[in-house]
This record gives C-alpha cells, structure tokens and sequence, in this order.
C-alpha cells in the first residue's frame, strides 16, 4: 500500500439564477453538466439553488455560498436586458459596485464593432470593481470572476464553452472513482440488507441504490463511489456477489 | 374592469434531495415537471435546493422551508435502502420519531402480500408519528405528507403519479397568464431599452427575455406573464410593436 495524504477536500455550489426555471418554462441542464465536470477533476458539489431575478435575493445566495464552498458558479442573468440581474448583484455581494470595465469594453468591440456597441451591450461590460473576465468566444458578452465565485451565463451552450475556459484553472481534489452493478428482477428491497453491510464494512465508500422499472420490472442500479480504488474494488466484488446469490 | 380582490400569494418550495443529482450521474427532471404543474394553480416556485444524503441537511431544510413556504415538496430518499434517509429527517424537522404506520403496512401487504413484507420494505412503512399517505398506485411505497410538506419518491414516474393525487389538495391562488412573442434576427441588446420602459409601464407584469441561437443567428423569446389579463395584453401587444420596429 502506498501512503498519500489525502487532500483537503475541494467543494463547491451552484446558483441558478432565472425565473423561467421556476416557472417551468425551461429544462435546467446545467447544473448537470457543471456537476459532471466538477466530479472529473475532484470537486464535490454540495449544493445547488435555484433562485428568482432578485437583485438581493442573488446578492444573500452569493455572500453564503462564497463563505461556504471552495468555489461557486452561477448561471443566468448576465445579458443586456433589464432582468439581468446577476452583476449587481455580484457587486453588492462584495461590497463594491459596478464600473465600465476596460477588458470587457474591448472584448465586445472586438466582438460587434464600435457602431454595434449600443448602451444595452455596453451594459455587459459593467462589472463589480476587481471583477477579471470569463472568456465567451461565441458572444463576446463576457463571464466574471470575483474570488472564488464564476459568473456564467445562462444559455446551455455559452455556459459550457465558459466552463471549458475556467476548469484549467480550478485545483481539483482527491477524484473520486465510481464503479456500478446492475441487476433485473431483483428488488432494492431484497439488496437493501446487503448493501447496508458492505457500507459499513468499507470506510469511505458510498454506496447508492437507484431503482428503474422497465416495462413493469424491477431493476436496479447499485453505484460505489471512492476516492480509494482499492476499497472500491473489493466493496463492488462483494455488491457483486450478493447480486449473484439474490438472482 | 371588475374588482376583484387578489388572493394571496401562495408559495412553493422543491428539496430535490440525492447525492446522484450532485454527483452528475441523474439530470433532475422533477422539478421542472412540479413547476408546471403548480404554475398551472396559481402556486408560486420560489426557491429550489438540491441537497445529498445527509440526515441533518435535510432536517434542517424541511424545518426552513416549511417555516417560509405555504407548500414544500421533497424528491428522493425513501426507498428501502440505507442511502434512503428522508422519513428520518422529516420526523425530526417535526420534533418526532419514527413508527410503523398502520396504513402503511396495509398498503404494502395489499400490494406485495404478507410473505414478501421482508424487514427492508417494512422500513418503509416507518413514518414520523403524526404523517399521513400520498398514494403511490405504482409501488405502493407511500409518500408522506407531514403539516404543509409533501415527501415524495425520486423516480420520475412514481413521482409524477403522487404529485397527481397531491395536486387536488392544494389550494392554489391567482393564476399567472403567460404570453410570448418571438423574433428571430432581432439581438436582445435592441430589444433591451424597449422591454425595460414596457415593464415599468405596466404594473404586475414581468418580462423575461431569452436568447436563442439557432445555427448562429441570433434570435429571442420574450415571455410577458400576469395574473391581469388585461394589463398583460396591453404590455403584449407593444412588446409586438416593438418587435416590428426593430425588423
């Protein structure tokens, strides 16, 4: 066995800003997205809310989550229009407030041309005092930085091609490591047991259970999860096993 | 115009409550499926957490919501299982214990029959003294209401089946009209000045604005919602205008 010290455990929270997924107009596919890609590089999300367009309410969510996770990320709420909220919010946040910001000013003339930069585009380039830019190559409308919290959009795709551009820059953790069995015709009932057992019988392995029916039968996902791949093996050998016995 | 006296506004709160919506593995499609359906009523989505499997997370989210909420609805975690931990904290967030609930075991046996009753499906038949059943026609694992708080399962389609039997209970109140007006080639940034005075102008109605982009182009859906007809199609109508303006 070799000895590593386990690293300080790296976490992090999602605030989504936007009316629309409160009301049921939109899908929320983002916190998904963002969430896979934290656990890739050893990042645990802890928390995710989503929260109306309100200035203060925005402003509360960002001071808590800032002071509780190693990073945040928001999404929504960063365009040209009056429910736009989340920059000021940001700024409120750290106690600052907005200034036309240089790089972002330069980013959408590079982007729209100088005859295209009307005062709602200019808008956008209002950032909290200190704030550093999240690249957006497809509009130019820039993502911000204050500290450890990312201000994205709320589109699918520009979030995304934001999140390409800051995972580089984030210091993962310990990754975790996932195995999964699968299994028809057993129900979670009768695995329950088991899989209580093997928990408690391997330190540091999460065990969840996820059942599915498929065309009125019972089948089930058994997913471990560890940062220690050796653990990990024996547990799911072992879930392995009861699945065998339980057919 | 005839006088009516708006009720008052009836609240939501969603706990989507699992370690796979935080890990990435499941996209959550819960929430957006309650959002309608309490949209539909009247019932105002004010805030969504998703939170893991943590006993006193839980707990002290249900105390929180339920204090703030009219509604609250829980998904995920109370299944058969050791990661299943709901009922547990539900009982706790009402200052009591767990015990075997009558109705419960009768549901149960009617479904799976006394022999197959084994100790992981009596497990849960153990809800917070006091609770009361939401159906579930699909596994006969109940939900459970305690006060104004609605636990119910994390799969989709046991989910959707209790929030329908929910659903009649609830009281809802003014029902928010909704209108839209799409633009294809028109950018947010021109439409911007022009939705923020429309808004101002008309009391009680809330402009959302989102783009789109469909094989580069940009384009816009501007969604206006009321609980006045009246003063939502008079803000439609110019939004409209404007639109044909900015062509």
């Amino acid at each position: 066995m070799t000895e590593t010290k386990a690293k300080e455990a790296v976490t992090a929270g999602i605030i989504v800003i936007g009316d629309e997924i409160l009301n049921g107009r939109t899908q929320d596919t983002n916190t998904c997205f963002i969430a896979q890609r934290l656990n890739e590089i050893g990042i645990a999300l802890v928390e995710v809310h989503v929260i109306g367009d309100d200035v203060s309410v925005i402003e509360q969510r960002i001071r808590d989550f800032s002071a509780r996770f190693t990073y945040v990320f928001t999404t929504g709420g960063i365009g040209p229009t009056h429910d736009d909220k989340t920059a000021q919010a940001l700024a409120q946040a750290f106690d600052t407030t907005l200034e036309l910001n240089d790089d972002a000013v330069k980013a959408l003339i590079d982007h729209y041309g100088t005859d295209q930069l009307n005062d709602a585009r200019k808008k956008m380039a209002y950032l909290p005092i200190g704030a550093k830019l999240i690249d957006n190559p497809l509009t130019a409308a820039p993502g911000i930085r204050m500290d450890n919290v990312f201000v994205m959009a709320g589109v699918p795709s520009i979030m995304q091609s934001m999140m390409e551009g800051i995972l580089p820059k984030l210091e993962g953790g310990d990754i975790v490591q996932t195995r999964s069995v699968s299994c028809d015709n057993i129900p979670e009932s009768v695995m329950a047991p088991y899989l209580a057992s093997i928990e408690d019988a391997h330190e540091g392995v999460s065990i969840g259970s996820y059942p599915k029916y498929k065309d009125g039968v019972p089948g089930l996902s058994i997913v471990l999860r560890s940062t220690d791949v050796e653990t990990l093996e024996q547990a799911t050998q072992q879930v392995f096993e009861a699945t065998e016995k339980c057919k």
